[in-house]
């Protein structure tokens, strides 16, 4: 499988000024959200960036976006009609091939010698199918996540068959259908906004459009769920953590996670230790 | 003196997108900068605020004010020839009345009841005159500030008769001219970003604009400077901390502190603990 190609969609209602946020990169470069997440794609080898925006706001996320603009690619989603119809308005970039699909207001924080897009597309590249990253998470956060079931695949460690997916479960649904064997107690594999897709995600898609019309509602994870009858799909636990920037204080999070875990750590617990030590004089 | 507008300049260069960024109040509720900033002025009992911006900006900072959007008058800075010029473009708005200036880069966590600019205009009210809010500063931090040179009021705690007023001082300049008499070794009193200012300076800043004109460099601070000789100008320490969110980690740092000192500081102290140990992992 080769990957040229991303996707990521900036058009949801809550989420249009998140990529906006002024941030500090692990290296210690201002930048903003959007500019680490397009990082984040460049960095998994990816050449084309789609950038699926409501109407309007291409100008302000063309100045957020930084270097890289050269492959950027603006599309437009007319109405908001759910975030499986924000992916099929890419159908005519990806042009019939497998595509890396990110969300506008998740951040990554890797374990590991690589970005987790990148972690993730090279699993893909091997098994040659759609590859969903998860991450296992407590059931008190599934309203805010699709979680997946399936068995652990042997031999390749952190990648599950895919059998079911729910979006946003209770956890009376969640006990019931999505249970992994083999998680901690509690914990279900829950969406990383990280995918690679194989052209049938967008064949799925076009079903439910042509189904829903402008009634909307086209969920992702509906036709994740039919993916996982039709062909392979598998979930894979990236070595990293998701921050979800739309979170209450999600941006907090992420600036944190981001400096933790850079070149600026010691300055930025240093200045933790004294806006402590300021508040308790 | 009655004290009715204020003044918050947008316009700056690279602080075109600060106050649009998103962060969480003391109270718990998601807000830009600028709403906070907004909210500090209106707490002090302003009833209407102008906010210069740059050419352009007009609409993106009126979606970002949130509530009091009843109170705002826009004014263009029609070309970027410095701070002094900024307020001096608010001329007509402040119309020969004193008014609270404040900057869109700064955000304040007050150690009193009361807010920074609340403490401020009180403070103005009682000595009838200009009154800039201060803060002992480390040295290492004059390439950001303007600082004053005073002599402590009898009576007045906090509270010091400016003689001297320099921009960004070295710490040469600042040992030979601005040093105060009780601060702690190599700290001196720098400005906060929020100015009670009399008509005066104005006339002063008109004085600048028509000496300058189209050559630009009109900084406030030879504006106060020359207010120092000219009439009573004070110098007050508010209880509280400014945080400048246009320097590296300050929005990070900034949140931090309202979190800190705020209705969720548990939930934000709970957080951290966890992500340090996610770290250590």
């Amino acid at each position: 499988m080769q990957l040229t190609k991303a996707v990521i969609t900036l058009a949801g209602k809550n989420q249009r000024t998140l990529p906006l946020q002024s941030l500090v990169d692990r290296d210690g470069v201002p930048k903003t959200a959007l500019a680490i997440i397009i990082g984040e794609a460049v960095s998994a080898g990816v050449e084309e960036i789609a950038l699926v925006v409501a109407p309007g706001d291409q100008e302000v996320f063309r100045a957020a976006a930084g270097a890289h603009s050269g492959r950027l690619r603006f599309i437009e989603q007319e109405a908001p009609l759910g975030y499986g119809h924000a992916v099929w308005c890419a159908r005519e970039f990806t042009a019939g091939r497998p595509f890396l699909l990110l969300v506008g207001d998740h951040l990554y924080v890797s374990r590991s010698g690589s970005g987790c897009a990148r972690q993730l597309v090279e699993v893909a590249r091997d098994v040659e199918s759609s590859v969903s990253a998860v991450q296992a998470t407590h059931e008190s956060k599934l309203p805010f996540y699709g979680a997946v079931g399936g068995r652990l695949v042997a031999n390749r460690p952190g990648c599950y068959a895919v059998t079911e997916v729910l979006e946003k479960p209770t956890p009376t649904e969640a006990e019931q259908r999505v249970v992994v064997p083999g998680l901690r107690a509690g914990h279900y594999l829950c969406f990383f906004g990280m995918h690679v897709l194989t052209p049938t995600v967008m064949e799925l898609l076009e079903e439910s459009v042509r189904q829903r019309g402008s009634s909307g509602g086209i969920h992702l994870s509906s036709a994740l769920s039919r993916l996982a009858q039709r062909e392979q799909y598998l979930a894979f636990e990236a070595e990293g953590r998701r921050y979800d920037i739309g979170a209450r204080y999600g941006l907090l999070t992420a600036q944190l996670a981001l400096a933790l875990d850079g070149s600026d750590r010691d300055e930025v617990l240093s200045g933790l230790v004294e806006l402590l030590a300021q508040r308790s004089r």
